[in-house]
């Protein structure tokens, strides 16, 4: 029997539903919308179909199928061309639906796909990665990378309906969770001290007992954030908390360049970066930092750089962040474990003070 | 002195300002937005900069653009690629403004950037066009076109503002004229007895006295029915009454191929086709029909197909309209001139004869 939570967002509410396996719950609904003479369409990756060649069958049955390849540079332009054609061969109309099955790479691609096609067609989000669970298949952002930085195109759309099959983390490799477990301990340090107590008591895995609670209360965080500043217009707080670590993560992955960390792993080096710039602004202690990468690293998570980067570089890189508004950086940081607040005009020497001790190099 | 109106949309409220000249407007605008810290970026087609080459000078000065060659095939997912990379290289943040100076293929390509550039920025629209200033700058649709149809991706997404300057018409070829005119026919058909008379009393034309009271009077009459069901979700009638002819008019253009007839000349046979359809339904009589033929003939516009076209052609295309919902046509008709209404469930036979009726073919 599936758990539930709702996220309330007017007419755009949904439900978040978790269950071991999720394949007759999907079945269910493609069945009742084909029967309503909508056109069902499924976007996936190719490690999906290798991993779980029969969950997908058994989901979503003979609906047409969009395979992409699993990754980053599946995110673009010439991607979102692809899906379009695809939608139009399946003379896809405005009661259509699209169905994401995949990490959050296919998430954000496809809810993109839904979002712009016909003007915004339905979707449902069936996320197959810790990181797309907790993360990107809730809430509504959407969209592709360019060239010059990631998700700098897309929209706002919220999907109709997430179906989270924890039974699918078992065939994700080790590193992929690990990085899903970033977003987990960001959530903590954000939101819920007791959730960082949890980690900190002992590491959670694809076998604990409790990870399908973990996940709820990851996206209940979240849908709490989004349900109170669902377009991140908010002048503080908000759905900007969400991005603690983000702005040095961001700046590590595009300095290093795509694909060399994980998102998560990136995060996570920001979050040790965030809490060194949480201390230095007086509100986390020394230990409270040290707890934080003792969290990290039993979670087989990267602290430090594992190659040294330029701080000039990651300082631009950090500039150019999409958050930026009218030219001010702005940073999430941390007033106790639990609480994030964000802040305007930090001196940048002090940011320069936390990437060196992550490692980087002047 | 400008004369404005407001459309009402809640936290999407924006006036249109109409005069015969808005240059030294825009540079206010432009001056308060970039002393507010926010960067400009312009949006515009290479016939502009040929006719108008002081307008956008003294409008927008030296903010960055971006120049478009004119016509239908800029609406295309590489315009598309190449304004995303032009905001990228402008660093254009959240706080940043787009502002669409051209036609409709501008105002659509510009505003659909706008729309998804970081999930979101404000833009202005600037009409250059008749066809833009009555109908496509007003209502927040934004999109491009793919191979497999017009308008297939794209947003809702209302501007800040829309600055109509008549003047910028003197410089319009008069097909592009003409073009507009069915537009502004469309409006009095299916709302404005008064303005039809109007029309047919003499012909409107780029001298005449009341040409800005005429496109504001349209653009009423556009933004009442965009207030009442901004993203087309009327069950019936609603922002779809503006597709009166559309139906029609999108079918002759797929089938004779992008750029044979302007959309306005097909949008005049379209309204044609559609007065048949409302008199075999019963409503409007043979001599209105009539009446209608001779205004859009007094504006230059043709009443029937130039070369002929396939019935079974135009009726697959009109199947594929992207107005059809789970598979069932939707037309407007007019239940009197300056009324119109959506109706379902057309008898396919009557449609085929309404094509036959404006030159179609077996």
């Amino acid at each position: 029997m599936a758990d539930t939570l709702a996220v309330n967002l007017n007419e755009r509410s949904y439900e978040i539903s978790f269950a071991q396996e999720q394949s007759a719950a999907l079945r269910e609904i493609v069945t009742q919308l084909r029967a309503a003479g909508r056109k069902i369409v499924v976007i996936t990756d190719a490690n999906l179909a290798k991993h779980q060649p029969d969950f997908l069958e058994q989901a979503v049955g003979d609906a047409p199928r969009l395979v992409f390849e699993a990754g980053e540079s599946t995110k673009s332009l010439e991607s979102l061309g692809l899906a379009w054609d695809f939608l139009a061969a399946q003379r896809v109309d405005r009661s259509g639906v699209v169905i994401a099955v995949g990490g959050g790479v296919i998430g954000d691609l496809a809810g993109f796909v839904a979002a712009s096609w016909l003007r915004g067609v339905d979707f449902y989000q069936v996320p197959t990665t810790l990181l797309a669970m907790v993360d990107s298949s809730v809430g509504g952002k959407t969209g592709i990378n360019l060239a010059a930085g990631k998700n700098l195109v897309g929209a706002f759309h919220q999907p109709r309906g997430v179906f989270i099959a924890t039974g699918l983390l078992n065939s994700l490799p080790p590193r992929e969770f690990a990085a899903g477990m970033a977003e987990v301990i960001k959530y903590g340090l954000l939101g819920d001290a007791a959730l960082f107590a949890r980690l900190e008591k002992s590491p959670l895995t694809v076998d604990s007992a409790d990870l399908p609670q973990v996940i709820k209360r990851c996206c209940a965080i979240k849908a709490g954030i989004v349900q109170a500043d669902e377009r991140e217009t908010a002048k503080e707080g908000g759905r900007a908390l969400l991005n603690l670590g983000h702005t040095f993560g961001h700046a590590i992955e595009q300095v290093s360049g795509y694909g060399v960390y994980l998102h998560g792993e990136a995060v996570a080096i920001g979050l040790v970066a965030a809490a060194q710039l949480s201390r230095k602004l007086g509100h986390v202690s020394q230990s409270d930092a040290a707890r934080i990468e003792t969290v990290l690293q039993a979670h087989h998570l990267p602290v430090r750089l594992r190659e040294p980067l330029a701080v000039g570089e990651l300082m631009a890189a950090a500039a150019r962040d999409k958050k930026v508004r009218a030219g001010l950086p702005r940073f999430v940081i941390m007033q106790a474990l639990g609480t994030a607040v964000t802040r305007d005009g930090i001196e940048p020497a002090l940011v320069r003070e936390c990437f060196a001790g992550i490692g980087a190099v002047e």
